[in-house]
């Protein structure tokens, strides 16, 4: 079961693919799709949808999963981080993907244990999970964190109801 | 030259089809796609996302110009705002359209000639514009709006330089 986990932004949307197989998980690609700053805001929408349908074709995710966010003291960031989420969930339900939604909290919860994890403490964490040889950069981290969350909950709700699904996707 | 116009909501996005020929304009289509408030946010995503390949799929605009949005007093609903627009986007650039954006204040002064014009008198003006029997509803009005201020822009930029381009564009 692979599953890609999406860290949203307009700067820098992170993404990481990892293989769930039974308890196991193991690391398959992650990194980060930039847009240009000074380019009209539908470009950098299009450099988005395209490059997470690149991401998709590539690497060919069975779930997907995309980190909530939160609303900043800046309304005009809030607005721009709200338009690069709504693009990333866009491309992903395109490709026809179940797309569930996990908070920080959650993920950090899944994955470290505590929801008053630093980012250093997922990324070393997402590092041990997935048997990495070094830490994984800031953005590709919480994009794997968010995938590895998704995968407990889809194991954890296997081992319950017999078989592997999620509540929460469509 | 047939040019789609988008009025973003998550609740309801308003979409105008109109056909520009020369200085003439004249009404296509116009619409509201809706999704359901208590679904899933990335099953609102798709049902929009959806919706917006199917007018173009059905009226097949070369061009297309989307409303510039405000940040709304609670941030909340600046977010959801931001995350339709942003699949709105997606959309268009997902079926290869050119994009162009329009704050509400340049509609109005394109279609009624002042940017202090009344949803009324917006579509009232609109209602003449297209030569329609009665005025559109609200959405389908700023949508339509937004089409006649990009067939404005284009037809201006047409004269100037003597072939048919929008700028703002990509």
């Amino acid at each position: 079961m692979r599953i890609l986990g999406i860290d949203p932004g307009l700067r820098c949307t992170g993404f990481g693919v990892i293989e769930a197989s039974g308890q196991r998980l193991s690391y398959v690609a992650s990194g980060c799709i930039r847009s240009k700053e000074t380019a009209p805001l539908p470009l950098r929408i299009e450099t988005l949808f395209a490059g997470i349908g690149t991401v998709i074709a590539t690497y060919k995710p069975a779930l997907a999963a995309i980190e909530k966010v939160f609303v900043n003291v800046n309304p005009q960031s809030t607005l721009l981080l709200g338009q690069a989420r709504g693009a990333a969930i866009a491309a992903l339900v395109a490709a026809h993907l179940p797309v569930a939604e996990y908070t920080a909290l959650q993920i950090k919860q899944a994955v470290v244990g505590h929801g008053k994890a630093t980012k250093e403490q997922v990324a070393q964490m997402v590092m041990r999970l997935l048997a990495l040889p070094a830490a994984p950069s800031p953005d590709a981290a919480d994009a794997l964190a968010c995938a590895i969350c998704h995968a407990h909950v889809h194991i954890s709700l296997g081992a319950l109801s017999g078989r592997r699904r999620a509540p929460s996707t469509v």
